[in-house]
């Protein structure tokens, strides 16, 4: 049994995340912390009731590391790469949901996040935890970036693409729509009830900071760097992000059977990523890891499709996928 | 041309009010007051961008009077009683949509509201605001107490069968289902959207303060104590209040057909209440200041089913209502 | 290997208990059938796609008994009593979805169904597979009778009430709410997106399928005939079901305590329902095949507050729960 | 007073426009069509109960010229071309809600819709009812294309900025999504609640039959033809689109500014398209006629979103602007 600990876990990637590990068969839950919060997690959470008998703590990073082998970091940016160095130094092994360790340049991470790096030097040193793409660099690793929602959802489909130089890197457009749980679970005028309900907006149009994440990645596979143009959209739906992505092709001739079997190429002996033939809808992956493809070409333009779970495979579920590779167990354990 | 201000003009009510007053071609909005807004209302409430160009304004009731002949309150309880008694002296006539002065006794008021009623020379000798059923009270007043959306819900179906009666005093549940503008546009965790979007609730069961409300109002037409069992649920959509009653005959060999017909003859000519043979939806009533009612019988039970939106008829529709009676306009201006 | 069939495969009932069944270690589907259909089972419920390659079939009920032990049949009321005899005489053992075996006299069933029952001599001896309550009973079957979605939800929280005599069985009303889910999934213009989002309305007043069958089971329980009010209304969500049920003392002095001791004794054991404090919401059971209960008294009243996913433990679960139960598996496999 | 008939009045665009032409002071609704019904227009929509008493029937188009002086088509395509001759011919003026007479060419009708257009003569000579665009052309009209509820929202934005050359029209990547009433009142497995609640999909990908209205539309003002690549999305909402449009500059140096102030230029004096500083919501716009814009610039693109309300300014609303034009009254009427 690995013992695990989770951090900043009042939010919903936190009980998603439970609700996995629940199902683990080798992982034993033995810390929940929150900075303000000393009820138990069925008071703070409702549909846990029952099913564990914790209470949420406020636990220095040292004693975190005394109760758990591995750490679940759901804190936000900044508040993670805090106390990274002293959980690594007591001997514990991080999965990081935050963006703190997912770019490799303090200057970029600067820029974008509007503070100083916490922890520079670790920077560019730390796998991205998407295992369809950077699979071997997770099982030696003590600390994993899990990857961000609208990345995972816009790297999956276009890495292979780049990689193969079907799609050029230039002129890439993701139309990325969430459902509102990726807002986070503190009370907002933004995502109040009446606010998001029978609505749909675009929000951080050129500035959302999952920007130079995506662009760093796919810059890996496509050889030149990306200048990706990212629109969230918010969604009157709890789950699932689609994005639809508009692209030119790489060379000449490119037809869509091309870009289809390109795909299921690369995808093909992975257990999370379908590429299917008809549109897929969030709902298709709801409260799943998988990811679906789909891709048209329209004009002189080639569109990818692409849906997950925001919480699951764009959070909680990659988290229990990097686990699983850390340890040595079955990739899919607790997720299927 | 009437001069209008409106209080507390930050929420769901008042920009349903400020939409309803654009539309009277006798009203002018010359003050919006908030305790911590400087901004423009159409910052507040985007739906108004172009519609209406005025800040809000943190004026003292001196100032308010100054600029409004009639005042709508939309502060909340307690809040509202503090000013009234200001407003009235400086000569403005007042529309209130808190529950200050719709109970009749400052015990009561204490016991549900848990303070000291900041007025409590008054209870009784406020108009309460729902014409259906006290419409010769109003035109003369200078104070009129705004109905809750719950028990407009509630009291419209039951008064004239309590009246007649056709049903009993003593044995009334009420089960009552809301939309969750009715609880404000105050930020709160229950009601976020991933809280309250696909999930649905009891709250404040056997506690909710428009218990005594419909209490005294119903006692007023059954001629004897009635003692509510009254549960609100949250509905995920926005807007709307279903109230289903079940009742038991006041009387010997009750059909539904004399429940129907003596709704029918009570609101015959009353341009917002709609006595229906269908079981109605609350889409039907949606953004309208109708009230649709309809009655069966089951085994021993009498039931009646009511819907209102709870932001027109449950509040600003209302409002308006009552605005029109204490100006002598048409009682439907700007509501049809 | 125990190997299943489905029948009437393409529903939302079907859809879940396939996602169930392929969680669970010892079964094996092998034959889903639908009278119209020949499509894949991923192009009919896409979120199966990549989990399950099997296609619709319209099998003849001998062929499904040589392809299966066990038959989940979620064919319709009457469709399912036709081929029963058949699928018993054939050697299988059947979960029936449908209405036809809860009830124990045909002329029950001829007046609410308005059909004459095609199996009428099986009545009153097939256990009703609500194993909370009927535990004992169920092991030795061939056929059972998987309980309505909202009948679960309100007989689980009453009869440990009645059978103690804390409620009185003549006066009990239930004011049911339940997710469109429930109402199948062939196109109706009532379940129009459109048509249901953004409302609430009642429907079935007084004539719903699901009363005689509450009546039934609670009179076992009361010992003495019920004759529930039950009216269900539609909530615009997907899944869940909450049932506010008003009751009243079955003997003098009963305290909010007794009534929550009572539940908390009886289902002291049971892994599937919670007696909680606070208030359930139909979202803290989403997706479980949990049912949470809570108690209040309000006024001379007892009230009991119930929510089930209609899906699970009003349906697919509780099915997977019987077949557990068949087939001496732990109760929970593939549940938890 | 104008008389009016509506024909194929059971869908959503009807009752909108009902419910609008119900608040004009010169309008008198004489007749209601629909081939299969004879029910009661509040029976047909439960909303108009006791608004309007007027049963649907099945004219001929001879009886309706008798009854209205001017006919709004609610009818599908080519079934509109079909009775469009006859109506004029009797001297009806008609405002045609279908795509029958939008586009110019026969030939492109028939490679979108499948279909050899059944009124090809007057293809050219129709006024595009959108006033902001082609308000000359409607006055003198007796047959007025109203336009799709896309193509509104598209056209909008990007006519102004291609009239000045501020973009291009080689380049232009349509993202649009829309609320469920835009896929119609007839019941479909697509648009049942529990298909589309909770989900976001795309659809009709490089096949939506707005596309050649689009392509059409732009072109006359961009001086050259644009192939519009257009992605329509499915948005668990009852109304609302949001187009976001990606965009290069037609020359160099355009800032954001310039765009904007483009966009307010040249919708200065129209009540109906309101140039914002925020990001619009779909919300902001529901119930109204109203058309909202931002735009910004991201790396080297031009971005345009735009929100309309897809029944109002989408089609009724539009229609009724139409109407007004028609007959010389204010273009606001009943739409404010």
């Amino acid at each position: 049994m690995i013992s695990v600990a989770i951090l900043g876990a009042t939010g919903y990637t936190a009980v998603e995340l439970i609700k996995i590990l629940l199902r683990h068969p080798h992982v034993r839950i033995t810390a929940l912390t929150s900075r303000e919060d000393g009820r138990s997690v069925d008071q703070v959470h409702p549909s846990l009731a029952g099913r564990l008998s914790l209470s949420l703590e406020n636990l220095a990073p040292a004693k975190v590391a005394c109760r758990a082998e591995c750490v679940f970091s759901c804190l936000p940016h900044c508040a993670s790469a805090k106390i990274v160095p002293e959980l690594l130094a007591a001997g514990a092994r991080i999965i990081d949901f935050s963006a703190d360790y997912r770019l490799d340049s303090p200057g970029v991470f600067q820029k974008w996040y509007g503070e100083d790096h916490p922890d520079p030097g670790r920077l560019g040193n730390v796998p991205y935890g998407l295992p369809e793409l950077f699979r071997s660099e997770i099982p030696g690793a003590t600390l994993v970036a899990n990857p961000g929602c609208y990345p995972t959802s816009a790297i999956l489909p276009l890495a292979p693409l780049l990689k193969e130089g079907i799609i050029a890197p230039e002129d890439v457009i993701l139309d990325s729509k969430s459902g509102v749980s990726g807002a986070g679970r503190k009370p907002k005028m933004t995502t109040l009830y009446p606010e998001c309900n029978e609505s749909f907006a675009a929000y951080g149009v050129g500035t959302h900071r999952h920007t130079p994440e995506i662009d760093r990645v796919l810059t890996l596979f496509g050889g030149k760097a990306t200048n990706v143009i990212f629109t969230p959209h918010l969604v009157p739906m709890d789950r699932g992000i689609l994005t639809t992505a508009y692209l030119r092709p790489g060379k000449s001739g490119i037809r869509a059977k091309d870009v289809m079997d390109a795909l299921r190429d690369f995808y093909a002996a992975e257990p999370f990523v379908q590429v299917v033939e008809t549109l897929p809808a969030t709902k298709d992956v709801s409260g799943t890891n998988n990811c679906r493809i789909t891709a048209r070409t329209v004009g002189d333009r080639i569109l990818t499709i692409s849906v997950i779970d925001n919480l699951v495979k764009g959070a909680s579920g990659a988290a229990a996928q990097n686990f699983n590779l850390l340890y040595g167990f079955d990739e899919t354990l607790a997720l299927i």
